[in-house]
């Protein structure tokens, strides 16, 4: 207002809009979600969307089998409610909630589903997992489902990046964390909440974090996606029906954000809401392990692609790497698959043997196998400052003196160099390999491209189902 | 050890057992679970256990109507599962896991539960609304079911205690953070978990807390206590089929104690379990609003009963009272019944009048009557210093001239004076009222009263069915 004088109420009621405008973190961000259209999403935005639902499809049904579904399953299904929706690549179905669970669990089982970069949140478990769910209890239009699944990665993504890296440096499982907001915003809105509703869902959401870091090499980590998904839901199921909470749920002295992190930046939860989209941002992991291998995995490949290489003629492997890569994958004689993945010497040996490193090429049997052992002990290691994390280079010197060299700048499935839509399918028709027939897997991917197209986004569940 | 040299692997042993012994914090109190009999328990415990069943039971009846808990069935109920559990007071039967949600929410409701003075804990809400529920899907022995009960509040305040002041400061919840370990311990010893299983289970509960204080005032606040139960009935249930989590659920680095509070006494929770019982300092409200109004109320009744004073007598009265009681419930004109909670003008005013402060005492309806309203305009209060939290001074001047004084040095319902059963049973014969009729409500006390001669403690369940 400056210093002009306005006569009657004016004055102060702008002064009050305007402290309200700086201070409602959680109305502002409740009123963006109830009035976004699919109809205002960039294409490549929805293309996006479209990789997202593709590729957490196939991590679901990958992991479906587990034996840590088979235990969820088992301990809840007793008490699960009408056989509402699909548990992607079984023959299961438990209600809504459970079935968002247990989609949310399998999408993490292999640590190889989507990553926001910037936070490492796993944006689609908790959000695709309600949704997909929600979908075949009430029907969705593929085109809201999308609409959705966009607003549901931008929430959590936005919260997420209003309290990185001090929340996650605390040792929450951010997925778990922020991933609920994510699924109460998308539930919302399918479940068209008013602006109110959608504020009390968001409250609701935040007395409900789901995850420690603590948990991770446990059964509990991919509980936290799994368990975010239901819990959002919840929140939005109660919020539809009036049930209050506080209008700051995440600003408040006592809210979210000052009660799970030591500080946080606001404006990026309320900042060019409509104008940018977290889910832009969203990258696949081509191998299944943590993304500090990859540029590793990446050289690997396509040096035995494009030199036709066989084990045998190998002499050594020389490995120049960014620091973190020896302080979370150094391990150098992993005796298990799982342990596979935290050793970048039996990595960059599988993948020269296999030209892969999905699930398979990371087995218990692989891992005790004489010729990959005989390799794995042939690969060095050399940290070199000037190498980014996404960086790498391999040199490989092959029995006959050769030296093959191979610089990676940004390794495959980072923002800058993403994954094909081919390499996606490719990853996918991997994971549902032993699951799902490969025609139905065809299927499922078809209707991930499509889902815009759909009269019912519940489709794409009913045709993962095993 | 001392400096005694004992020959073979004895001393290497004795020194992993000390090291083990500081930080295995979860195990150890895991151990303790698994092994604590019933026949270990004084009668004094069993006793206080009684108490805390009975009260829990009458705030779940009275809270039961409430739209709070209509909104959240109206909500969850088209998702549960079977009907395999009572929600008190009422007609609908949920699935175990939500059955507990739904008396969690109930028992809280009024505010007039149970109180672990030490750490504000409100034990029984979530470990009685679990394992009650778990009682009528699997008979659990009335003995077996009291031992459960004292030890889900072991686990919850002896945790609450060693992260209190700081963790409760930060602004958790800390029924829904801590309650949910008490119910994982509860139900985990009910469904007899090894001590890895109830390790598990005290991990997964260490994941899924409940609760920000921002909530207060809202319905979510209710939530804390039911989601609890829930959340830890969930972590009992997956472990029990070797859903596996952390070892080291509360002490590790990136484990509860940390992640959610500033400070911890590792003590608190480990040092003579088995020999002190938190469930022996559990008090309940005789009046249904917050403790520091308490000993006003007390005296208040009291002088009323005394002189049996009638509020057209009445001149004036002052209150001298503890400062935090114009801090948090200085309200001087409440229009609302739960308004008049944050009033001890108001509350002064209609415990003279009716010589009662229960949840009828706080109607609407009273809080705008002429003649309340009238006697609560001419109470007056003065802070003085020398006065205790658990005290008061009241001196009413009659319009004769008399002047009538009390002075209460621990007010009725502290650990120090102690609630009579015969209080107990008429808190909770008020709270059924309207409910269930006074015959069944009979029938409910005297089922908790003697909930150690039930071969199924469901009966105490099924008895509080409307």
């Amino acid at each position: 207002m400056g210093t002009v004088a306005v006569a009657g109420m004016a004055p102060q009621v702008k002064a009050a809009e305007t402290t309200a405008a700086s201070k409602d973190v959680t109305r502002k961000l409740a009123r963006y979600v109830v009035a976004a259209k699919y109809e205002d999403l960039p294409a490549a935005v929805r293309k996006e969307a479209q990789r997202t639902l593709l590729n957490w499809a196939g991590c679901s049904i990958g992991g479906s089998r587990h034996e840590t579904v088979d235990i969820a399953i088992s301990a809840l299904s007793p008490f699960a409610g009408p056989g509402q929706a699909t548990v992607l690549g079984r023959k299961e179905k438990l209600d809504v909630l459970h079935a968002s669970l247990m989609n949310g669990i399998s999408s993490h089982i292999f640590d190889y589903d989507d990553t926001h970069l910037r936070t490492i949140i796993h944006p689609a478990g908790p959000v695709a997992s309600a949704i997909l769910a929600l979908a075949e209890y009430r029907p969705v239009s593929g085109r809201e489902f999308l609409n959705a699944l966009v607003l549901g990665a931008e929430v959590e993504c936005r919260i997420g990046n209003a309290v990185w890296p001090n929340h996650y440096d605390i040792g929450w499982h951010i997925t778990g964390t922020a991933g609920v907001f994510g699924s109460a915003a998308a539930v919302g809105k399918l479940l068209q909440l008013n602006e109110q509703q959608m504020v009390w869902a968001l409250g609701l959401a935040a007395s409900q974090p789901v995850g420690l870091r603590e948990m991770f090499g446990t059964m509990t980590k991919s509980f936290s996606p799994g368990r975010a998904a239901q819990n959002g839901f919840t929140a939005a199921l109660m919020a539809s029906k009036n049930y209050t909470s506080s209008d700051q749920g995440i600003e408040a002295s006592r809210g979210w954000a000052n009660v799970l992190s030591t500080a946080h930046n606001y404006s990026e939860i309320t900042e060019k809401l409509g104008q940018t989209y977290e889910i832009s941002v969203n990258t696949y992991k081509p191998f299944a392990c943590g993304v500090v291998i990859h540029p590793t995995l990446d050289a690997c490949i396509q040096l035995r692609n494009q030199y036709k290489l066989i084990s045998g003629q190998i002499e050594r492997v020389e490995l120049k790497v960014h620091p973190l890569v020896l302080e979370l994958t150094g391990k150098k004689t992993p005796q298990t698959g799982l342990e596979g993945k935290f050793s970048v010497y039996y990595a960059a040996a599988v993948a020269l043997m296999q030209g892969a490193a999905g699930e398979r090429q990371f087995s218990d049997n692989l891992a005790k196998d004489a010729a990959v052992v005989a390799l794995r002990d042939r690969v060095m290691t050399t940290v070199d400052p000037a190498i980014g994390p996404e960086q790498v280079r391999v040199i490989v010197t092959l029995k006959d003196g050769r030296k093959l060299e191979k610089y990676i700048d940004n390794a495959i499935g980072s923002v800058k160099n993403p994954m094909s839509d081919a390499a996606l399918e490719a990853k996918f028709a991997d994971l549902a390999q032993g699951v799902i027939p490969a025609a139905q897997a065809r299927k499922v991917m078809d209707l991930s491209w499509g889902v815009e197209k759909l009269a019912n986004a519940a489709d794409v569940a009913k045709a993962a189902a095993a």
